[in-house]
């Protein structure tokens, strides 16, 4: 048994949980990918098609049964359209979610959303000034707002023909994305047009689907996600470095916990503000708890560590495994990443599990919606149901003692922390001392050892000199680490630690949930612009280990559409299509400066992404050398 | 052999072509068919799940393999999820349509648009007024058609919270949408928000997947497809009944043959002005033919004939067929329902093949793309292209004399044929000469043998005194069986005979092509408010008897959610969960006063339609029977 919970992950926690879910007779999400097995093959390959009812196609990998579906699309069109469709969907989730922050700060400005409110008015200018409204000092912050909303509903429609904060990007990416005809026009316009070319006879040009999965893919990482990020900075504070704990050991035997899952910090932040409710805390008290302790599980967590320090449980695979601590007496989900396997599973232990979307609704979940309206007085009755919980504790096994953490690294605390400039960092890079920069992002899979892609492919590059900034589960993963502290600079190379020293930062910085992903785009293009270069001259990488979700494919896309090379831990459904892998992989570099990669070993994946830094290097004019 | 082909299809130009392909070693969509036999049984259940990378999953039907995916949803999830994502497409599809002529009406406006003008200005005017536009006499057609635009585009966004169009629907309707929160907000966002839900971890109620696949539908039926049907019509008129000839035998031996396939009046509105050319048409004849035939296929061709009367060779599984005839010397396609195989076959003949749609590539074919400001040149350019074929043609066979047709039954055609109100219809129906009327739409499959389905079903259900309306290529079908002149009266029972010599139209009216769908809620609409009822009380059904397309899921959808009770006859990919198909079939019923049927047989789908129509006749008070 120590040996099966050894080869599912390689976190402590993780490993005791799984021995006492073992004991309970629960099924994890381990057990299910076993009795899953075999998988698909043609699935797997891309090769099944389902897009309409003349099927279901499926083309015969080894080309002795039929090469082509009903319709005549052969390997290359299906590969290509399977893969726009998971696209599709990953920019949808993400772009609904800004849509979501939006509808919030177009309630805040209309005095609609009772709790909520302008959390950085700075920001909330700077961003208005962008979109050219009038900022001028006599506006009120909701006049602005109100405006600002306007114009991000607008981003949503059509009829500019292009997203404004795709004009972040340096003018040099911009006029490849023209070039190639992929400049985002609008963020559910792409999504909607995807699915459209996807359907039977439309788009049967596997290069023109995949170049428009590009696009879609911006109209996420410059559009949805980036509008994701903004507005929860407005709404709730733009991130500054603070401390924080993680792993499942910061839930409180004494205290009530309330653990916040899903991605969206809209509830969160209420349920935040209701924890700290004086009346709330003395009925905890009444019934015999020391506090009301709020944790987070995956993005939502992230953005409550980022602005907040509010500490986190866990990560995607830890989610299942938190409840056999029998000491989560709520779980509040919104959407996303969210295993319907919970709500089975909370049963054989106390934990009263509540959903708040009125787009997300789970098997065995009381459902209680949260609106911008409602939210604030519904965080309290949450809290209350919490409490109620509490109360009917069974066994509880918090096994491990937390580990210390620093998050909260927007964009703006990075620049800060370099003192109101990227050239530090840029120098640092030019001498040598930091090769280049790598954003280790995405989720889990139990197709891969639970952190072990994260956590051995951050070791290794922050020990041969590459700063890593994280986000999403990977960001989760290298906290419980240990790699997110200051005194982490002992893992880091010699040069990398002389300027964490010198800054005063860890050699991992956390910037935060899976749509913060963008400001790694942001900070990509700050140091292009510093160096009057194109993000894809940069030594800069992307790495996603252990992703499983249509978003990571997403996030992937945007990155090698700005530029940014990216390596894939689990191999994408697209072996069903050499063209398809060959273009994905060699050919895009041509096109953009950037591609693909597939590396499951996180120490085979550390060494092509230092190749890659060191060729950028070379090709800056910088010194470089050959990494073995 | 001829055999197989009375399997495939039972119009005589299709059999005798299949020979000709047979001969030729041409491989048609049954053979490709035939190929993939078995097909993936759970692919076809709808158990088959490949939205994240943990997977791909299946749930076992038997009970004995997994019953849950490696996330923890069930079959129900699954199958929801999956016919999620069917919707989106349809509607993605439709919408996007739409907003292609929104774009042209836009550039119309402008004056960029070479070639277009607004064929109904009157039409113009009722709908810009529908959006408060000023519409006082003094402001120019393109000014309102600047600000309809930028209306219409609006409807794509999401400020609002609902679209204008829905408007049309019977105040009860509209009321049922509201207490079920379906009502559709913007045309985009549905489909956006379905791929949201239906990513890993966000909707897992199957339930509130369906009504949310029901509110895709709607923005789909009361808004991307009414947008394009209207603005189709303000830009090229409104249609009007005029007679034409259909099947291949419109092919002429001695004339350039240009087919438009697809959907998308835009570009054929364009070619088929070039081909008036008198410059072209003189050039022809130096060529050595008589003259420019332009003839169409699918709903492109519905589009044509609808407001031109022009000839139309086919419906979906006619296209590769009509390549046989030898005798097509261009094959232009925009998009949706174009077989990628149509590339392959083309060299077979001398067929040049061009794809014009910047969303639409295909293998085999030379691209040249369209978009307003070039539109009518590149027409001129296509139609020299048509004419170099036609010297290369070789061996011609067109096997059939074509049938005569009567199409352009708009609504405004319709109510104008009534004399100006609906009311002579619905006294017709109230007195039982006419029982009910019944939209018969949607595709081929070759999983039906081709037209049987439609055929017979409208045979059976004009002989019972049922009116037919009918689009896509469920009309082309019925064209072609010749039941749309004044004497296929002759098929109709008594009462329908009556009804349709005094008015003088035939038993089975074309509404035209498959976005023209809303043409049939419009009307329903309308017969609902001239009695005060919902639509749902009207004895009205509709019928997909051949669908293929996620569009005709889209389409089924919003039919059921605006009341019409709807029979499929290929079983969509449901069967995996007995609680989907009873929501669907019997639950739905109670929510929104109609459901699905599915029922491949014609004559049984009959007999199932006209209890439906008799018992809402017994609903309304009328005469009613037991059909038997």
């Amino acid at each position: 048994m120590e040996k099966k919970s050894e080869s599912r992950t390689i976190t402590t926690d993780g490993r005791l949980l799984l021995g006492v879910m073992e004991r309970d007779g629960v099924e994890t999400v381990w057990d299910r990918l076993k009795a899953q097995q075999p998988q698909c093959g043609y699935c797997d390959l891309g090769l099944s098609c389902r897009n309409c009812a003349m099927g279901p196609c499926r083309i015969d990998p080894f080309g002795e049964g039929p090469q082509l579906g009903v319709c005549g699309a052969d390997a290359d069109i299906i590969v290509a359209r399977n893969l726009g469709r998971m696209i599709a969907a990953g920019a949808a989730a993400h772009s609904d979610h800004g849509r979501d922050l939006v509808e919030v700060l177009a309630a805040v400005a209309r005095d609609e959303a009772p709790g909520y409110g302008i959390g950085d008015e700075e920001k909330l200018r700077r961003v208005a000034a962008e979109y050219g409204i009038d900022t001028a000092g006599v506006r009120g912050a909701k006049e602005i707002a109100a405006d600002l909303a306007d114009a991000l509903f607008e981003e949503y429609g059509t009829r500019k023909g292009h997203l404004t904060m795709a004009g972040r990007a340096p003018a040099a990416r911009r006029e490849t994305w023209k070039r190639l005809n992929i400049t985002p026009r609008g963020v559910d316009r792409e999504t909607s047009e995807m699915m459209h070319r996807t359907h039977m006879g439309v788009d049967n040009g596997w290069q023109s689907l995949l170049l428009h999965g590009l696009r879609n893919a911006l109209s996420d990482g410059w559009g949805g996600s980036m509008i994701a990020t903004e507005v929860s900075d407005i709404l709730f504070g733009t991130p500054a470095p603070r401390p924080t704990k993680v792993n499942v050991g910061v839930l409180r035997e004494d205290e009530v916990n309330i653990v916040v899952h899903g991605h969206n910090p809209v509830v969160s932040e209420m349920v935040l503000r209701a924890a700290t409710n004086p009346e709330l805390i003395a009925l905890a008290g009444e019934r015999g708890a020391a506090g009301i302790n709020v944790a987070g599980l995956c993005c939502t967590g992230n953005e409550l560590l980022m602005r907040h320090g509010i500490p986190i449980a866990g990560n995607h695979l830890m989610s299942e495994l938190v409840l056999g601590t029998g000491a989560v007496d709520l779980m509040l989900v919104d959407y996303q990443c969210i295993m319907p396997s919970l709500g089975a599973i909370a049963p054989c232990y106390h934990t009263k599990m509540v959903s708040t979307s009125d787009k997300a609704r789970f098997p065995g979940m009381e459902h209680i919606e949260f609106h911008p309206d409602n939210a604030a007085a519904e965080a309290d009755h949450l809290v209350h149901l919490a409490i109620d919980s509490y109360g009917r504790r069974g066994r509880v096994t918090i096994p491990v003692e937390p580990v210390d953490a620093v998050g909260g690294f927007s964009v703006e605390a990075i620049i800060g922390a370099l003192g109101g400039t990227p050239a530090p960092l840029v120098e640092a890079i030019r001498v040598g001392k930091v090769r280049g920069a790598v954003g280790v992002v995405g989720c889990n899979n139990p197709k891969i050892t639970h952190d072990f892609g994260h956590v051995e492919l951050t070791r290794e590059l922050i020990g041969h000199d590459c700063l890593v900034v994280d986000t999403g589960c990977a960001a989760v993963a290298n906290a419980k680490a240990g790699f997110k502290v200051n005194e982490a600079v002992r893992y880091a190379g010699p040069g990398l630690r002389e300027v964490c020293d010198a800054l005063g930062i860890p050699p991992v910085l956390h910037l935060g949930s899976c749509v913060d992903n963008v400001r790694i785009l942001v900070l990509a293009a700050a140091l292009a612009d510093h160096l009057g270069v194109d993000i894809s001259d940069l030594p800069l990488a992307g790495a996603a280990p252990e992703w499983y979700s249509e978003k990571a494919v997403s996030i992937a896309a945007y990155f090698v559409a700005s530029g940014v090379h990216t390596v894939l831990g689990p191999m994408p459904p697209v072996g069903g299509s050499a063209n398809v892998v060959n273009l994905l992989t060699v050919g895009l570099t041509d096109l953009l400066g950037a591609s693909f990669s597939v590396e499951p070993d996180p120490h085979q994946a550390s060494l092509l992404i230092r190749r890659h830094i060191e060729a950028k290097r070379k090709g800056l004019g910088l010194s470089h050398e050959v990494p073995q």
